[in-house]
């Protein structure tokens, strides 16, 4: 047993939204969690609202669903998305494809609208698919990636940007919450500073909606994506949003032109003409069946409201750390995090030489964190669905797996 | 009522698949649905069994899922499809993104395998999505469109695309079955004549899959594309496939370039690296719920076989035309589909100038046709889930308001 200050008993009993956590299904199973920014749980009225969805909206309206319901919903569920969890007015967030191409058609636009510019500037150790995607583009549009090199451990700072963007910059595309070390960008600095040099600025949302307040709108950003299967609980391979600032919406021109970013869908007429607000990023026909658990999710989320849930997920990740620092500290285990709460996102990150063979155990024995390189236990700790006694469990384990290996 | 020999009752009594009508949601109702072939109607299982996912796959196996059962869904659901619906061999068809987004990627892939190459072939009457995203592709590779102007009640001809196709063109996309017509396009006969010049070939599946015979690995077909809501009942929204020549896989080259697109998604590396096989084609996350639906349709087209689809297709859209020529010809209506059902596919419009108006009357009465311009009335019978007696009553339905108006 973990003795106080760190017992999780009080902890839990003294949590607001403690209670909330038997809303999603699995909370009764003794298996510990770690993995809900990955792949958040479902809630346990998601399953009931698909099985009537299929029957009564599917089969009862059949194709009037798309007049009477579907239709908008790409961009009701992106304003709720962005009221509750972005800072961003309504218009100005669209439910789309998957974050990949989205992020790809975002890239497309932003470099459109920065003509002449040639360089696109990201950092190395954004998520494999942002670099990925910045990398194809630059090609094929002719231009140079400039690459911020970060400490895998922090993310990108003001000076490091300040140092690489300027008037060569088209675009700066940046994680907001490093997917291995948790760093939580300072938004609002880093896209001003982009905006000093000209350049728009892309920001992948996917490790920070949900779990960190954001304020999109205030932050002046002008184009956002992510995905909406972790700290949103959309579900395995929901589709994905897209922001963009209401300065840059009617200058935005993406190559993937389908019937559903057309000003008139249904008038199928000879030529493409985007539509005059966010639609015109849309491509195909939108997801719908994708787009219902994440309703769920986002109805209890502008429940809780967002400060709240940061408060959780603070609370969660200080309370990993300090177990950390009791139990795995002495078996040479390092925090691969910022120790300021203020830049640190929803998850947290450790390192040590074993972890590799270390995760493999633990997921044996139903505790579930993720491995990532170099030699890191990533303890995604989802605010609503993670109670502290689970936190005790998974650390406690990662100690006795550390002393038997 | 219809009297002998278009009386329904003994055409729907006679009829081998008529039992398996009631395995759809709705198939209870005097509803009249002739727009299967825009969005297919739920079969009975599907709502408890994405239910069942939620419960059991999602909130069971959470992260687990995707090594123990998630990540090989677009190539095991694509391998299913291919196998059941498109004549292809394993590995060469794949669940991906929209329809629109595996065209554009379709479409890249295919000029980048023919450099030097200066034209896309098209036809007038193509679906508006893909005129839309061949003229985008062309523009930003600097090709040219070049247009096969057909007429609305047929398709394109063998003479047509042979005065067209030549050493300058890079590939030509065409509709198996015209959206409007449903001119059942000669895919062998094309695709040769297309390989003749030594261009691609990239055909849009989406009214021909699961209504339809289709033989792309006979025919030596290149690529093709497809959506899954109409014939194969995947849902509003749900996700499209791509299909990849054994012949080509291996050069396929396309520019969203995400980690599930990568050699080794899970390495994380520096570099993209495409895999091997026609995962290549793929970019984010897979939509796993959206591929739920489709596996259900999957099993009962598996079960009853497509030529005996294909068949009651046949039976129905003759009987329609029959009944047409019967109640809606002697009031001004005309055919326009092929008459031979050996040229058309599983729909069939007719014109009248009063046909907008007739069919928003129709949907008044829950007899839902679509209006296609110009003039034109499309009745979609989805085989497997349309029965005599609605056609019958469904026409009757448009002779009634055709008198009235």
């Amino acid at each position: 047993m973990i003795a106080a200050p760190l017992d999780p008993v009080p902890l839990d009993a003294a949590d607001p939204l403690g209670a909330h956590r038997d809303r999603f299904v699995g909370a009764e199973t003794p298996l510990v969690y770690f993995d809900g920014n990955s792949l958040g749980r479902p809630l346990r009225v998601t399953g009931p609202r698909l099985a009537a969805f299929v029957e009564q909206e599917w089969g009862g309206l059949l194709i009037r669903g798309w007049d009477e319901a579907w239709m908008a919903l790409p961009q009701q569920v992106g304003d709720d998305l962005g009221r509750i969890c972005l800072g961003a007015g309504p218009g100005r967030t669209i439910i789309g494809d998957s974050t990949t191409v989205l992020l790809y058609k975002a890239l497309r636009a932003a470099v459109a609208a920065r003509p002449g510019r040639t360089e696109i500037v990201v950092d190395s150790d954004n998520f494999p698919t942002d670099r990925y995607v910045a990398r194809a583009v630059a090609q094929e549009c002719g231009l140079t990636l400039r690459w911020i090199e970060v400490d895998t451990a922090a993310g990108v700072t003001e000076q490091q940007l300040a140092d690489v963007v300027g008037p060569r910059t088209a675009v700066v595309l940046l994680s907001h919450v490093a997917y291995r070390s948790a760093w939580l960008a300072d938004a609002a600095a880093l896209t001003a500073l982009t905006h000093e040099a000209g350049a728009l600025v892309v920001w992948d949302l996917s490790h920070a909606a949900g779990a960190v307040e954001l304020a999109l709108d205030a932050t002046g950003v002008d184009l956002a994506v992510g995905c909406t299967y972790k700290y949103l609980n959309g579900g395995p391979g929901a589709p994905a949003y897209l922001y963009a600032g209401a300065h840059l919406i009617e200058q935005l021109d993406q190559p993937i032109q389908g019937w559903i970013g057309h000003a008139e869908p249904f008038l199928m007429g000879p030529d493409w003409t985007p539509a005059p607000d966010l639609r015109r990023m849309l491509s195909g026909t939108p997801p719908i069946l994708g787009m219902l658990a994440m309703q769920d999710m986002l109805a209890l989320l502008d429940e809780v409201g967002l400060p709240a849930v940061r408060a959780k997920s603070i609370a969660l990740t200080e309370y990993a750390i300090a177990l950390a620092e009791d139990l795995l500290a002495p078996l040479g285990v390092a925090l691969a995090s910022p120790r300021d709460p203020a830049r640190r996102g929803g998850h947290v990150t450790f390192t040590h030489p074993a972890m590799r063979e270390v995760v493999a155990a633990l997921w044996r024995r139903d505790v579930l964190p993720d491995y990532r390189d170099p030699h890191g236990l990533r303890l995604g700790l989802s605010p609503l669905s993670t109670s502290f006694a689970e936190v005790a469990a998974g650390v406690a384990a990662v100690a006795e797996e550390l002393q038997r290996g």
